[in-house]
């Protein structure tokens, strides 16, 4: 088939799927329950983030994903740096995250002063190649007094950050296993992740922080946030302390015991939150029966398929994924064009990390699964209201 | 007098200046305005920070302050880390700021990881003691290629921070002229001075950079919310660049050109702060009013006074404030116990800086000003509602 053909084709696909609905990528869905909450903000005078919502949001977060503790932060990079921060990673650190990753990892490291060190993608699914990465760090890591170093840049490595990406976790029994092999502490950046469990278990609570975020394009929004999970009390309380400020409670005394960041999540945004987790069981069977509408209209179209949930794991589909089943940039790039030109707001995988300006010069090992999947990935349009 | 019977006549002249009203030190005035502002952001589907009234809200600030431009931030301390980011600071420099500070001037410095440098403030104002710091900056200063440095601790110092509390600016004309002198850039932190002029002119706009704060306990608030401003075009564009991420625009492509931040405003907040900013002129004609109000109350006790803008400032009045007449840090205390105890939400100024733990080994000049102020201030409750 010409590529002519197979965009016009693809595009027949989307509409029939998603009919006259959201063309956008990405949008929430806000309503009465939402309007509400936030009635009930101004009227009670609670905006900021000594609010009830706030801690309701979190309590809700608990039970959702069973994690210990929930800290309600500003947004999803911020959160990122707070775990960062609290793991006391600095500028002698390198932290291990996939190059098929959002910049707000590479950022939050950035933040810390210290530098992301990028490692491959499984071609097959979108978390890390755990196989690769053991070798690749068997040849790079030299131990000195009980931790690991970088024997190239002479860097400190105890950190490994995972992605879930578009909400759909992988392979988590065999990160942890190499985690545990190499003494990394596994930061989960679970931003795209809610609703998403993988062996029953929800993301953000296998490493030892897990973080979500509630950004505009998100499955739940708070307009922006984040929250930090951790099954570790002693860290949690740090993490609540030091996002406040870190001031010292006393009745009228101000006064500080740590370096401290204003990153608590305010009331209002909580107040959305709130609402939006009533109606998440609700988004993710939109969301698990799009994707069943897609893979129908796409069933026909041999060039691509559908990404399915890796085994194991019961997804949130995020986004929606078409992977055309050869990598083929120029093809790719066709499609996206294509579509955008017709009003489909689809979109590919970010840039790979390594290729962007700032990251230019980070070390990073054989990318050659993440630059496969690179060119071949793009999303489609996935709002829950579709 | 009796200490005893000095707090009894300071409560029943509180008691009667705020009457049967909010006792809190200062809260937020919420309507109907808000509410309708938020329905049109759910309504609308936008709450997240590509949104009109994030928009709205960066204009009605310019049109308010006549900064030329301003940037909407997630809250004031991530504003003051990101115009520092801006001006390349980082762990060779010593950011010079006053000792009589809230702690979030500190913390932004951390997050570049330079050093704040602890500077006097003059024992009749709140603001910093310039003459006091001119001999001390002659002494401390060696220059080498045109930049200062610290000669003991061989560090830059080319950023003073100045920060208009309670709302109070003052001696900002003599303060342009040192740091003229010093070559150093101005970063004002006006996150407490939302409708103060020094000389007819909003404070914010006499450095390179200057910053709001709407936290919940502000004269304006969103919840959570900062603004840059600046008449720095180029500084300006980066500042809006950084804020979000540093995504290169583009159709569909994702890629970054700079490290960035997610620290942009989200709509949900700057819907509040277009309704607040409508009842600002009120909120403050409130404030002036409840200045004269505490005035007339005290006037018969002798050992206190109400602190009156200073000469050439229009001020908000963010915090009425009680100084006492001598230093007197047993007084203070009593007053502060007994006020608090009796239920009104008074406060002390800050700790001074370099007392707190984070900061303990900062460099600082000599604090006799600050330690003095310290003793002497009580902040009385401010709410716009009183």
């Amino acid at each position: 088939m010409s590529n002519k053909k197979l965009n016009h084709k693809i595009y027949i696909a989307i509409k029939k799927t998603i009919k006259n609905g959201q063309k956008d990528l990405h949008v929430p869905s806000l309503g009465k329950k939402e309007t509400v909450n936030l009635e009930k903000c101004i009227k009670d005078n609670m905006v900021s983030s000594i609010g009830k919502f706030t801690f309701d949001f979190e309590s809700s977060i608990k039970k959702l994903t069973g994690a210990k503790d929930a800290i309600a932060i500003v947004n999803g990079t911020c959160a990122l740096h707070l775990c960062l921060h609290l793991l006391g990673v600095n500028e002698k650190d390198e932290v291990l995250m996939p190059a098929l990753n959002f910049i707000a990892s590479a950022n939050a490291v950035s933040m810390v002063n210290a530098k992301p060190h990028f490692i491959d993608s499984k071609e097959d699914c979108l978390e890390i190649n755990v196989n690769k990465l053991d070798i690749y760090l068997k040849k790079i890591l030299i131990k000195k007094n009980g931790i690991n170093y970088n024997k190239f840049t002479k860097k400190k490595i105890r950190i490994l950050m995972v992605t879930h990406i578009f909400g759909h976790p992988d392979n988590l029994d065999q990160i942890l296993r190499l985690a545990k092999k190499y003494n990394l502490k596994i930061i989960e950046d679970a931003a795209e992740g809610i609703g998403s469990f993988y062996k029953k278990k929800h993301v953000g609570t296998f490493g030892t922080f897990g973080v979500l975020s509630f950004n505009g394009n998100k499955t739940v929004t708070t307009g922006g946030g984040g929250m930090i999970l951790t099954n570790n009390s002693k860290l949690a309380k740090l993490a609540r302390l030091i996002s406040t400020t870190a001031k010292i409670p006393h009745l009228w005394r101000y006064r500080y015991s740590h370096r401290g960041f204003n990153y608590r999540m305010p009331n209002i945004n909580a107040a959305v939150g709130c609402a939006q987790l009533m109606s998440l069981n609700n988004f993710i069977k939109s969301k698990r029966k799009l994707y069943l509408r897609y893979k129908n209209f796409f069933k026909d179209i041999k060039e691509v398929s559908i990404m399915k949930e890796p085994k194991n794991t019961r997804s949130n589909y995020w986004l929606q994924t078409l992977i055309l089943n050869k990598e083929n940039i120029i093809l790719r790039n066709q499609i996206l064009n294509f579509l955008n030109k017709k009003g489909i707001k689809v979109r590919p995988v970010w840039d790979l990390l390594d290729k962007n300006k700032p990251y230019l010069k980070c070390a990073k090992m054989d990318l050659s699964g993440a630059k496969k999947l690179e060119k071949k990935l793009i999303n489609l349009p996935s709002s829950p209201s579709l």
